[in-house]
């Protein structure tokens, strides 16, 4: 149990309390619910984290009257100017619709964007702060801007041309790139997955305003019924009689270390006196670079993890968060952490080096591996939300099994890196008993398979002469 | 005095009152003061804006015993590293040891950088904001970190090998130049002055820590007594009973638009109901890039706008601000009004484009020049302090003198930029009547004369053979 006294140990940095009462019952807390507890005596339970700002953001329009309303008037504009989304405008429409990003109401005007990208945080007119590290906006060229101008609302369409929703009381500004990406990332190297394909060829202008949308965005993949809103979400911690909830975010296969750790601070919390833990195991959904594991094998992949009872079903929730990936390290690890307290969620744990990636052009990493850590704990509109460092898994090659490093033996732990573990299942090879659970696994190997295939059907094909 | 509405004109920012109240008696306010009012009767007087934290930072050792204590203790401590201070190095040590950076107590450790970095401010111990935007921190190659390792204090010398300071406690942390840029300027494009001149050439490592001062920073330049700390302007703001400060920073010489604001701004106060607003009339000292003018002509430049009653003497405090200068733009603002927090400004001038620069490779400026304002108005740990925009003045040739420009009558107006002044002076060429004072544009005139000389004498120096 020394490792997890470890995994709570505080920082220097600004202290948060860890003690449930926090998270629970106090002064400001108000009794919500009144119910039966687990063995059939009255229970008091509190309400779970607030959302920032108070209320949850819904911009989707209430099935019914309300939505019909809403196409009709829609397909009457035929006068308003029309954008088109990308994939990840449409990404971004689906996290604001359902109010991962509360308070925010919409597509960033010029002074959200600037205290985005200077302050990593937005003042509320009552002087409190939320935190918002990432730019959500959305970009137009100089000819829509042309055909924009003038108009107070704008019509938003997906590839297909398909009225989405609508952006009013618009704002036209400037997108400088390069000031964007430098304060978002903190570099302005060539490279950058999300640089590439969302910045470096859209529009120099922004435009941003107050989002309606018609109805959910839906993507029909067979994913669709995973993707709960923060609305759901809480919904569903409330019907499970959740006191506590740990979100963990991923957009990697879970192995037995993540399992360990997710496993670990249940018992945790438990010990600190929370009745019922409820852990949110929250891959992310959208954009993710070429050589991530696609989020269909993940989803194919966890499910395995719950079947083979890796991750008890009971205390878990398995649902995909719709943002796309930026790979922006310290400045993206709050985004990822805040919306997750907008689904309720009021302790998150925080890997080495999250939301990093290898610098795009010399041999390291593109963060340092604490920053975002660091940044975390310290950052502005998050000090509500109880962060939980990682603590490194390795194989443990005595107990065979998956286990926490222990540095006074460290010769006897193997390390087995994402890259390491993406070869061996290209590879077919197996790795260490008790690394993954047999099904997880065999998703991975059918995943590289399944790439195998496809690049020999590629090579099989005729060249043109 | 349609122009001085709109002066006063509030931004769709975060409002900030701009009631004499808020700056003087309210409920949390002390009366700290009870004199002879300027009329004979008892006036009842407020304590200046607190600094920052609460309490002013001063890190040099007291004169006397003390110093003399510090003086022995580091001529003794021979096994103690030294790291040698450049001369921006010096100018750092030089503002915090008269707390313009207050709370800081010395260089920055890696919490405070990260927090400077990626939101422009730190949090308190009571959970309260301060702003603080640049990292003011000292770089030290891998040969110093070695020696500096295993030591929890260094002495800090100057050019001479002289010591100026020891830094205690200190925590060696990554110097990521990159990201430090990044993050800073909002671009990592080659040709920003301060990053060439202290940042590429600097060390791979930060060494942070808390600064003890042997006595006050002089650069014996016949300007030392224009280099009035924060606490001995405070003091010269109570002798003169000032019940609003309004800081003034510049690093170009005056013109009379810059003193019909300062002249306006005053007026304005007075209206508002404040009995004796003084001007904190600040030029910036430290490094400034090649092209700008030397602080010994402006110096001159500005004791001729006094002299000759451009400003009144009896309501300027004309002193030099001691931070080098970064060219960071909106970054950089936030820096140049929270330090002017500390000196006892309650009131801020923040003109179009501060801080700001032309970009170094593209046709156009860096920032976009109402970021700057827009920013400062929006940045945590400033809300206290009351943001004046500037209104831009021109030349009317209607009046034959600078007056706030008139959008209904553009045709009357002459701009004269700083470029133009600069080519005007170098030339002998008189600006138009009324833009400068006589004798301030008689500096500027025998400084490019000066130049001019240096560079004949430098033309007639032999070449080698």
């Amino acid at each position: 149990m020394a490792s997890m006294a470890a995994l709570f140990t505080k920082s220097h940095a600004p202290a948060r309390s860890l003690l449930p009462k926090s998270s629970r019952c106090d002064a400001s807390g108000s009794l919500v619910h009144l119910r039966r507890g687990p063995v059939g005596g009255m229970a008091i339970r509190c309400a779970l984290i607030e959302p920032d700002g108070g209320k949850l953001v819904e911009l989707i329009a209430p099935i019914g009257f309300e939505r019909e309303e809403r196409r009709r008037e829609v397909a009457q504009a035929g006068d308003l100017p029309r954008i088109k989304l990308s994939q990840i405008d449409l990404e971004w429409v689906h996290v604001l619709s359902e109010g991962w990003a509360s308070p925010l109401r919409g597509f960033m005007r010029e002074a959200e964007f600037l205290q985005t990208l200077h302050f990593n945080c937005l003042r509320m007119d009552d002087a409190s702060v939320v935190n918002m590290s990432l730019p959500i906006v959305l970009a137009i060229d100089d000819v829509q801007k042309m055909a924009v101008e003038g108009h107070d609302k704008v019509v938003l369409v997906d590839a297909n041309s398909k009225p989405v929703a609508t952006l009013t009381d618009i704002e036209i500004y400037k997108h400088n790139k390069e000031e964007r990406i430098a304060r978002t990332w903190g570099t302005t190297v060539a490279g950058l997955p999300y640089v590439e394909q969302a910045i470096t060829n859209a529009g120099n202008w922004l435009v941003g305003g107050d989002l309606d949308v018609i109805e959910p965005i839906k993507y029909n993949d067979g994913l669709d019924h995973y993707r709960l809103s923060p609305a759901e979400l809480r919904e569903e911690f409330e019907r499970r009689n959740a006191d506590a909830v740990f979100a963990f975010q991923l957009r990697n296969p879970v192995h037995n270390g993540h399992a360990l750790l997710m496993t670990d601070t249940r018992r945790h919390l438990l010990e600190m006196g929370y009745k019922n833990p409820i852990l949110l195991l929250h891959p992310l959904g959208g954009y993710t670079k070429a050589d991530d594991v696609p989020l269909s094998w993940r989803m194919k992949q966890h499910e395995k993890v719950l079947e083979e009872g890796v991750l008890d079903p009971e205390t878990t929730v398995v649902a995909i968060f719709p943002s796309p990936m930026l790979y922006a390290g310290p400045t993206e690890v709050q985004w990822h952490a805040k919306a997750r307290i907008n689904a309720g969620a009021n302790f998150y744990i925080v890997g080495r080096d999250p939301a990093g990636m290898s610098h795009p052009t010399e041999k390291r990493d593109l963060y340092d591996a604490d920053h975002g850590k660091k940044v975390l704990r310290m950052a502005p509109g998050l000090e509500r939300l109880n962060i939980l460092p990682f603590k490194v898994a390795a194989y443990d090659k005595t107990q065979g099994k998956m286990a926490f490093f222990d540095p006074s033996r460290p010769q006897d732990f193997q390390f087995i890196s994402g890259t390491k573990m993406r070869n061996l299942a290209k590879n077919r090879e197996d790795p260490p008993d008790g690394f993954m659970c047999p099904g997880g696994w065999k998703v991975l190997v059918d995943y590289y398979d399944s790439l195998a295939l496809q690049e020999g059907a590629k090579m099989r094909e005729p060249v043109p002469a």
